[in-house]
């Protein structure tokens, strides 16, 4: 039943035939399964196939527009936000809401999380849409059982239960992880499973596909490429040890190497716009920087690109060239090429829309536990035990 | 029956009934699966298991240790060697020859290794042994037909085709990774399947394993740790950029700055020893050198130690006071304790082994596949297509 979603996922214009061509099934078992797939309402059939195709003509199958669907919610420093996307991964509707969330407890800002969420959700309700998980990105360390954050030091939380405050089908993921994801799923990259992507906003955020899945590390914090060592007697850095990539290419340190003290990124992208040479010196340094912390992770990784998304990508015309010279130079063992390091396409909502397909991603990777479930919360409504509904 | 082979592999005083409840099999499935790798010669009975035991005695069953095995063979600078292990991992017969390898071609090294492997080869016929399979480690980049060396810089090789020279059945792999993959399954370690090996002889070598398994990258590239920044501004590496960690910690670098003109490694132990400040000071310099290296490893990959091994193993007393105070101070997210910093117990053998019982591993794994072939071989016994023959 997954192979089915999947190949429905992947493609466009299937028929029952197709997919059973795609998955190596025969085509009974693949009606059969499509049948329960059209029953749960996780398809639909979008009618006769255009005519000219060979042979009787199928009827086309596409995942469902109403239904089931996810919720993504963001924790920002200074902004919250919350969408909800179809099976197909298009976010059907949006909220979004400036806060000071830096120093705010984390009960409070969820609660205004919550509000967003709520009104998305009402939005989609309209729309026949039904969220069936929500996924929460926070700039911080999750726990493993993805309910918790351990710590957010830009947020200033320490042990945050998320999911008391959103509701039992949640699941907190770490931002950088997010927009990773987001960039497999919707980045527009043909073939692309092994590559480590950067953003940033505060710190350094980063993370590591590997053939097509997140690399966790064996405690599940791998991908801290903000605290690689660049120029171990470099300035004192926010975790204690000395010049780590963050103490040159971390906002805070940007900005202030650029003399920008308002506005943030894009006071910074806008002042280099112009020419400002501080600007200008800055974002060459933080590139250079970069590249070599890079040049360490591409030696260790050997993945086929490096990403650079988020509010990151909005620098890129400035770090870009030095990102590349201290990669061209410190690869060994193969020629990396410019074109090597891409530009995200998907702006600073990739971290949103992540976190909401991903949501959608747990039933289409395996829609019979899903189908199940929601047959056993029929049958009995009321909750008796651990992992009882699904709301 | 693949199960059987890897849960008699990891335990002893197994019995029909133990090996059917560690792999979630019934009794009978798995005395059908016994019958049939006893047919092949892979397992044989030990007799009964002893008194006291609950319930009627079962036959302990092992590994075989006559029929088939592996072959393991080194190319080093200054060594060949060549042994054989038995299915149970034991080393059997062993043959070592001294060599003056650089910049020598490299079919005459590869045919004085073809001679070395033919003795072992012979000594083993008198155990009742016979190699499946050929592993040569090389301290150098292999192509993805795991058949040629592409480019060995210590040895002077390019395009080096070993399987020609070694016969059909031959695998080459590079030393760091089998030296790791030794770690993994001789090295003592309980549950650690997630480290960062690294060892050293010319240059630095290094692996990571993950989940259990030599971690790749998308090219066969990854666990370049040798040529990760650590001072960006540094000296001048063989590779071309500046301050790469193999600059401070790689043997030339090392022998250089102790002062030490003969004797290598061993030297280098000896003058440490004596308290020698030239060697000692050399030795802390590349302590903290490979610990900031490894620290930008660690915050990338979160692995759940860092193994010292190979010929690096001998320095550790001198190396890892350094190696230990950098992680601390560097590494992110997590405490790192100066247990997770290993020192191997393998010595210098541990790529050899590695690399002999690489070849029977491809039996444990997969046994089935291997007597279909083996029957296959016995009915058609004239070679008549690829991938025909297992001599």
């Amino acid at each position: 039943m997954a192979l089915v979603t999947q190949a429905l996922a992947a493609g466009e214009q299937n028929t029952r035939a197709t997919v059973a061509a795609a998955v190596g099934l025969t085509r009974a078992t693949v009606s059969t399964l499509v049948d329960e797939l059209l029953a749960a309402g996780l398809l639909k059939e979008l009618g006769a196939q255009r005519p000219g195709t060979v042979g009787r003509p199928g009827t086309v199958l596409a995942l469902a527009d109403t239904g089931p669907a996810g919720l993504g919610a963001e924790v920002g420093v200074d902004h919250l936000a919350a969408c909800v996307v179809d099976l197909r991964g298009a976010v059907r509707c949006r909220a979004e809401a400036p806060a000071a969330n830096r120093g705010r407890p984390a009960e409070a800002v969820l609660a205004d999380l919550a509000v967003l969420a709520a009104n998305v959700t009402g939005q989609a309700a309209a729309m026949r849409l039904r969220p069936v998980g929500t996924t929460v990105a926070v700039p911080g360390l999750v726990g493993r059982d993805r309910r918790t954050v351990l710590r957010a030091p830009n947020l200033g939380w320490e042990q945050a239960d998320v999911a008391a405050a959103l509701g039992p089908d949640t699941v907190v993921e770490n931002e950088a992880n997010l927009g990773a994801l987001a960039e497999l799923w919707f980045g527009g990259h043909d073939r692309l499973a092994d590559f480590v992507h950067v953003s940033a906003e505060i710190g350094i955020g980063a993370a590591v596909v590997v053939e097509g899945r997140l690399f966790r590390g064996a405690r599940g914090f791998a991908g801290e490429l903000g605290h690689v060592p660049v120029r171990p007697d470099g300035p004192l850095c926010s975790c204690g040890a000395h010049g780590c990539l963050e103490t040159f290419a971390g906002e805070e340190a940007l900005l202030r190497a650029a003399g920008v003290t308002a506005g943030r990124g894009p006071a910074l992208g806008a002042a280099a716009a112009t020419g400002d040479p501080a600007a200008l010196a800055a974002l060459a340094e933080a590139g250079a920087a970069l590249g070599i912390a890079l040049s360490g992770a591409v030696n260790l990784l050997d993945p086929q690109a490096v990403v650079v998304g988020g509010p990151l990508a909005e620098l890129a015309p400035w770090l870009l060239p030095g990102v590349r010279r201290e990669l061209a130079d410190r690869v060994t063992d193969r020629q990396w090429r410019p074109q090597d390091v891409v530009t995200s396409r998907l702006g600073r909502d990739g971290v949103l829309r992540g976190a909401a397909y991903s949501s959608v991603r747990a039933v289409l990777d395996d829609p019979a536990a899903w189908i199940i479930a929601g047959a056993e919360r029929s049958a009995n409504p009321v909750r008796t035990g651990p992992g009882g509904g699904r709301s």
